[in-house]
């Protein structure tokens, strides 16, 4: 089962190494993560997601709570959420393919945000699905690089 | 100085930890750091934005690269790159300051992620000053939570 927590911490040196090294010691691979400052001097705020054993996942949320450096874990799995990834992909873009991406560009709703003589990047925003839709659109034209955020998850207002 | 860091490594449990172990060994505090999967099966990508003495940074790079788990790693502080970021703020939009907060959102380019009768949540994406500008304009209105990716970075294709 699929696990989305947001973690509030102290931003010190050492933090990170021990929140991820709660989910390696129990064998559970963090797949997306992302940490950035709130705005609240010294305080950050991690999302991640991973894959594993309900009670296992139960077992680490309590030792997240446990240290000291823990400000909040919120658990969004079984709360409506609002889920959102943002990727960059570097493209090919020569010739007369160039038209043809800047049509999956509006279709999409990305931002051409650099362009070189043969190479386009845009930027992305939506859920995991959309991202992997126009990744498998680009492969054709040669896509040459993507980088990816981690997933945000924020709770909706309204929950049932 | 701030140094931007894209490292490329093989997604096992432990790899994270042991690379945020390296940052937090030298008193480096990471302040932003993505991780999530790229288009190679089991290989991720993170993208990590420090602050700290050049020649303690270089020791880290040249640790980063012996991890057996490591595949590659590219320090961007010093080439031409893209930065973006992504937020989700939650603001209070009750009656006559949604249309306000609307206008806002157009000048930014925000989205409209989700809606309820006394709030809204907005998706932005740009570089760390544009987000800062959008959340001190939300201010006035009540900014009840936000939530932020680290910062995304890729080598543009013109260098000079």
């Amino acid at each position: 089962m699929r696990h989305i927590l947001s973690v509030t911490v102290e931003n010190e040196p050492g933090v990170l190494s021990r929140v991820a090294g709660l989910f390696s010691g129990r064998g559970f691979n963090i797949e997306t993560l992302n940490v950035a400052p709130t705005l609240e001097e010294g305080v950050s705020r991690m999302t991640i997601t991973t894959f594993g054993d309900e009670q296992i996942m139960e077992q680490i949320v309590k030792q997240l709570r446990k240290l000291i450096t823990t400000i909040k874990v919120v658990d969004l799995t079984e709360l409506k959420s609002i889920q959102r990834e943002m990727c960059l992909v570097k493209v090919n873009a020569e010739g007369e393919r160039r038209a043809e991406i800047l049509r999956i560009v509006d279709i999409f709703r990305c931002k051409v945000v650099d362009v070189s003589v043969d190479e386009l990047i845009l930027e992305v925003t939506g859920d995991a699905g959309k991202i992997a839709a126009l990744l498998q659109l680009l492969q054709r034209f040669g896509v040459k690089e993507i980088t990816r955020a981690g997933m945000l998850a924020m709770k909706r207002s309204m929950q049932e």
